[in-house]
C-alpha cells in the first residue's frame, strides 16, 4: 500500500472545526488508497500557553520538566484528531512519542532523531488500520525522558517519519498556499512555484521566508523525501502547492527561483583593524561565544587605513537588529581583555538584506551584473555583497527594501510562468 | 527515610500561585525529614475543557483516545509542580503514569491498578531525589496505551501510592479542612472531627460528603493506608485536618460520628405487586440494567392489598431523581414484556434521605429509637428506613432536610468534642 505522510500545523488544528477540516483531507487520500500517518501540532496558542507557565514557575527551568509540559499540546490534538477520523469512519489511532517510539537524543527542548522503528506502527497498517496519528514535535530519550525537537519540530518530525516509512510524499499542510516567487505582500506579481529544489528552499527558509523550518528542509534533502507545502484552508488536490524536490525532478530549472529578505538586519563595521594573521578568529570567536548570528562578512583596506603605519584593515558584518547591543559588549569586551584593536565601531541599524535565489546560477554568468544594475536602475545603494553557488545577498537601506525586491522580481521575470 | 504521600486536586491547582503554594507544602515536610510522593490533579477547570473537546468530536467516543486526550492535563500540572519545587530547591522530578509505570487493567475510562512496581522511584529517591510528582488519574494498559482511572481517580492514585510505597500517611490536601460532623452549610454548630474510621468515612462518602471518592477509601481501608484531608489554603500542622484510620487507632468511638444527607432522592412504590419468590428480581433486574442506583427498599403489605385474592405485596424504593424517567421506563417495558404484574407506580420525587452513621452504633442499643424520636419531636414524617451495621437512614419530605439535620445534629450532641 502507498504511503503518505501529512502533517497539520498549529493554525490547520486551531478548534474542533479546523481538525474536522484537517482529517476531511486525510479521508480524502485514504479514499485514493494511501495509507496515512498523520502529524499535528498543538492548537494554535497552546504551546504558548504552556511555555508561559514554565517561564513563570521558573526562568531557568529543567529543560526535562520542560518538554514533559510543553508536549501535551500535540499529544491533546493527536487524540482528538484520531477520534475525528473515527467519526468518519477511517480507522485511525493516537500515538505519543514514546509510544511509537521516537527514539531521540537527551537534547532536552532540542532533541534530535536517532531511530523511529516502524514494527509498531507497521503491525497496525498490516491489521486494516488506515491512519497513524503522531504528536510531532517530541520523542523519548534513552533515560526515557519526554523530549521536543525545538522550533519546527512537527515539520521535522514529518520528514523524518516520511523517511523512516518510505513515504511517497511527505504534505505539510499551512495557512498558505504554497512557496511564492516572493512574499506577495510586497509584490501582487508575486507568483506561487509548482516545484522548487531543496537548495533553493534552504536558502529561502534560511533568508526569511518563514513557511518550513531549515532544518526540516535538510532532512528532507539528505533522504530524499519529496516534500509538498500546501495551504489547509483550500480545496486541495494532486496538482495544488509546491513541490520541494531534488533538482533532478525539475526539467528545466530557472536561473533565479525567488527573491528573499530580511528586514531587521544591522550593518556593523569595526574601524582600522590591525591587519594580522587570526584576527578574523579573535573578532568573531567572542560574537559566537556571545550568541551573534552573524550573517555576511566583508574585509577591505578603508581610506583611513592608507595613513597608517601598520598592516590596518576595516572589519564589516551584518547580524540581526536585536543582536547589536550583545555585538557590541562582546567586542568591547575583547578590546579591553586586549585580544582585538579597533579604532571605533560603526554601527548602521537601518539596513535590510534582498537576495535572489536560484540554482540556475550555477550554469549561467551574469547573474550578479543583472541584480546590480536593477538596483541601480532604481538608485539603490549596495552596502554589502555576499553570495554562494545558488544565491546573491546584498545588504542596501532597510527604505528601499520593498523597491529592490519588486525590482528584482521583475528583472529576472519571476511573474512569468517557467 | 519515612515516606509521605501528598495529593493535591484541581483547586489546590488552579493556578500557578496555588501550585506554588501547594509546593511550599510539600517543602515542608521534606525539611521534616520526610521523602515525599506528590500526586496532582489537573488545573481546574482543564479536565472539562478536554473532556468537552472529546464529547464535541466523538459523542460515542473511543475510549482509549478519549483517555489519551484527557490525561494530559494532569501531565502539565505534574511539569509544572517539580519546577516549582527545583525553584525551591527541593530536588524532584515529574512521571506519567507510563513512566511509573502505573500499571492498569484495559478498562479504559474506569481503569484499576494492577502493580506499581517501586524500583524506578526507589532508585530516585536512593539517589537524594526528595520529591516525585505524580502525574493523577492514570496509568498505563498491558498494551501500552494510556488509561484513566474514572472519578475520583487521583485520590485514588494516591492511596495506591501510599500503600505500594509503605507511606506513612497518604494527605489529601482539598478545598474543606477535613470532615465534618455534618455538612457546616446547614448548622452553624457542625464541628470538624479528628479522627474518623474507614468504615465511617465509607458510608459518608457514599452518603452525599463529597471530600472523598468511595472508591479511595475503600481501597485505603483494605491496605490499611492511613489518610489525612486538610485544606490547602490554610496553614497547616501535624494536627490540621482530619485522618481516616483504622478504627483502632480511635480510643473511644462516639456512638455517633456524622449526620449526612442527600437531597435529590424520589421515593417509587409498585402498588400490587405479586408476592412469589424471584419477584424482587424480576423488578430490580430491569432496574440495574437501565442504569438506575436503586438505593433503599422496602417491601410491605399494602391495606389495597388485603382485599386481594392472590398473594400480593407494595414494593418501595428510592434513587436518584433524574433517574426516575429511566426507572419508569424500565419498568413499564418489564411490565409489557409479562415479566412483573403491578396496578400502579406511584412517585414521590419531593424527598431526601438523612443519615446517621457511627460504629459505636455495634455496640450502643437505643440509636434508631433516640434518632426516631428526635425527628418526631420536630413533627418530620418518616417515609422510608434503612439501616446498616453503623448506620440508619431515613426517606423524609425534602422540605425537612435542614430541620432533621440540625435536629439529629443536636440530639446526638455532635457539637460537643468527642
Amino acid at each position: 500500500m502507498p504511503l503518505l505522510v501529512m502533517k497539520f500545523g498549529g493554525t490547520s488544528v486551531a478548534d474542533l472545526s479546523r481538525i474536522r477540516n484537517a482529517a476531511a483531507k486525510v479521508r480524502a487520500e485514504v479514499a485514493r488508497g494511501y495509507d496515512v500517518i498523520v502529524i499535528v501540532s498543538a492548537m494554535s496558542g497552546k504551546t504558548n500557553e504552556l511555555v508561559g507557565w514554565v517561564n513563570e514557575t521558573s526562568p531557568l527551568y529543567d529543560a526535562r520538566e520542560y518538554d514533559a509540559v510543553v508536549s501535551s499540546g500535540e499529544n491533546v490534538t493527536a487524540g482528538l484528531m484520531a477520534l475525528t477520523l473515527q467519526e468518519m469512519d477511517v480507522p485511525a489511532r493516537s500515538w505519543q512519542g514514546w509510544q511509537g517510539p521516537i527514539q531521540t537524543t537527551s537534547a532536552h527542548g532540542a532533541a534530535r532523531f536517532m531511530d523511529i522503528p516502524r514494527t509498531n506502527l507497521d503491525a497496525k497498517f498490516a491489521e486494516g488500520f488506515k491512519v497513524a496519528v503522531i504528536a510531532g514535535f517530541q520523542g523519548v530519550s534513552p533515560e526515557g525522558r519526554i523530549t521536543t525537537l525545538g522550533r519546527g519540530g512537527s515539520d521535522t518530525t514529518a520528514v523524518a517519519f516520511a523517511a523512516a516509512f518510505d513515504a511517497e510524499r511527505c504534505d505539510i499542510y499551512t495557512d498558505v498556499d504554497g512557496i511564492y516567487t516572493t512574499d506577495p505582500r510586497i509584490t501582487s506579481k508575486a507568483r506561487r512555484l509548482g516545484k522548487i529544489s531543496f537548495e533553493e528552499m534552504l536558502e529561502l527558509a534560511s533568508l526569511g521566508a518563514k513557511v518550513l523550518q531549515t532544518r526540516s528542509v535538510e532532512l528532507a534533502m539528505r533522504y530524499k523525501v519529496r516534500l509538498r507545502v500546501l495551504s489547509s484552508f483550500d480545496e486541495t488536490d494532486e496538482t495544488s502547492g509546491t513541490l520541494v524536490c531534488d533538482e533532478d525532478e525539475i526539467m528545466e530549472s530557472r536561473v533565479v527561483s525567488g527573491v528573499a529578505y530580511s528586514r531587521e538586519e544591522a550593518k556593523l563595521t569595526l574601524v582600522t583593524v590591525e591587519d594580522r594573521p587570526g584576527i578574523a578568529a579573535a573578532i568573531f570567536g567572542p560574537l559566537a561565544e556571545a550568541g551573534v548570528n552573524v550573517d555576511m562578512i566583508v574585509q577591505n583596506i578603508s581610506e583611513a587605513a592608507l595613513g597608517h603605519d601598520r598592516p590596518v584593515t576595516d572589519m564589516t558584518f551584518s547580524c540581526p537588529v536585536d543582536q547589536v547591543a550583545r555585538a557590541r559588549r562582546a567586542l568591547e569586551a575583547a578590546r579591553e581583555a586586549g585580544q582585538i584593536r579597533y579604532e571605533a565601531l560603526a554601527v548602521d541599524e537601518d539596513t535590510a538584506k534582498v537576495s535572489v535565489v536560484g540554482i540556475g546560477m550555477r550554469s549561467h554568468a551574469g547573474v550578479a551584473a543583472r541584480m546590480f544594475t536593477a538596483l541601480a536602475d532604481e538608485g539603490v545603494n549596495i552596502k554589502v555583497i555576499a553570495t554562494s553557488e545558488i544565491k546573491i545577498s546584498v545588504l542596501i537601506d532597510r527604505k528601499y527594501m520593498e523597491l529592490a525586491v519588486q525590482a528584482l522580481h521583475d528583472a529576472f521575470e519571476l511573474d512569468k510562468a517557467g
